[in-house]
């Protein structure tokens, strides 16, 4: 049967380096698995780190609820991506791919973070993407919680102390 | 519980033009059902024409069975896409986002197609993706199926009488 | 002295394989030389074969004419221009530096042509700038030269049998 | 003649917000006009305010010394480019052309700065380009001036407190 139109779950994108500290890693985890537990899609830029972590807790959220993870690679092939990315898409474009994670993903949660993360931090700004940073996680996340990147928009950057407040912030902004 | 990695569908990449003939899009259809009863992934430029009628006929395969229908966008918002994708991916790169599409996918299934077509067509070769062109379909798939881009490959891209064979074709080409 | 505007040579595009026979590649450099002489800039992916000869025809060019020779690399660093190249610009998008070269030229000259010429005359088709193909020259310049990719508009690629063909045609495009 | 190669004037980025106050736009002019004098090319991202204002310092260089401005443009067309821009580059790829602009130039100069520069100083120090920031000039230049974007390399974005110091530190870092 063809249907009208398919529902679209909310996707997320999860920011953060590719390399991180074990307390920051676990923190991703806990929002990968909270982001499939509302049942929307997981984003990320399919390397190591934070984006692993984040991949690994979604895939342990409940099948039948929870979307897609998704891996926006910088690679011109899948094997780069992490094993918890169930769609890789390589893009062949190198780390201008950051400014597709943080255009394609509906809202934005930066956890610790490195120069990369700064640029889709700033990038997703730009590109009027709700962004929350867990301030605990260290890095440009936490560096950039609470503030403003520049004064076109008011609302800074969220500062979520703990993961609830992430989901919380997520639900106020998805449609 | 925490998997030790997740399962990957392959995913499938349909091109087309934004606009078609009904007998076209009829094609385009059929082909988009036949990739989801595989329990394959659609990606697709997420437009009109070609791209919309393989993701309306995806949707209406077996949803336990097939992956998600993606639509990676040229434009800012998710707005722009057809009401069958799931996934909208919005790159703000414009037609750049051709790249990604002949990048993303791991095959391509070229179906009637106008100039955008053909450039997925020329990259997804460059790139060295399995490409089958359904020959009854017109269109740039007419005239380049059974023919080589250039000499870099000696398979040239496949000529499909019809969705069976196109179905075979990919069989054959996907991990 | 600060001018109240600068002015502004056209720039041309010329496209091309990255390996081609002496005759194509001789060819390619007449063009460059030509396009030097008229006082443009010349606009190429950077790369050997077609991409080389043009730049180097067009560095014979009286320097107090011409303008520069500009190359939108593949790569993430310079050390891949050829030789010729005056103004290398680096991108490290890969083969989607494609998109970029058909788009930054306000016309385009294909000679001989693979699958990566394909791909910037069918996206500078899309793109709507002036397409001029050497027909002697073979490949896509070849089998395009005097048809329209596709209905959008009603001008074919120009065919042009020589040198002084391509350059009547752009004098006839250019601002 | 042809000769065995050409020479590459170094290409000096300038990055910094599409509008500024009038004092951080003295400075952007100061420093593109220092720039054409050294002989080098300026490459910008061809907008408004700090790019605008050093592509018209630029421009007031001595023309038989310096090389050309270029800018980078998001935009499908050079229309958008500003009236100092020489050779405009249209990439049509939005935003995701901020990633061009830090891949391209050799080295980045910083003045004032909104979400746009902050995304290319992030970037340019990924790609490892050397980085000076005119820290008098306010925005993320002064936020970020002799500090270091993350810990992959030890020296930190060079602290420029005039625009000699700036000169100085491109003399030492360009080719």
């Amino acid at each position: 049967m063809v249907m009208e139109k398919v529902s679209r779950k909310p996707i997320v994108g999860v920011i953060g380096a590719s390399s991180a500290p074990e307390s920051t890693l676990t923190l991703a985890e806990a929002v990968g698995k909270a982001i499939g537990a509302e049942g929307w899609h997981l984003l990320t830029g399919g390397g190591g780190g934070v984006m692993r972590a984040a991949a690994r807790g979604f895939s342990s959220a409940d099948v039948t609820v929870r979307g897609v993870s998704i891996g926006v690679l910088p690679a011109e092939d899948a094997d780069s991506a992490n094993e918890f990315v169930e769609v890789p898409l390589p893009t062949g474009i190198g780390l201008a791919r950051n400014a597709i994670v943080a255009r394609a993903a509906q809202a934005l949660v930066a956890i610790g973070g490195c120069s990369g993360t700064l640029s889709e931090m700033a990038l997703g700004w730009q590109f009027n993407r709700p962004i929350v940073a867990l301030s605990v996680s260290g890095g440009w996340a936490e560096k950039l919680a609470g503030t403003r990147v520049d004064g076109r928009y008011e609302a800074p950057i969220f500062d979520a102390r703990d993961v609830p407040e992430v989901v919380d912030f997520l639900k106020g902004k998805l449609p």
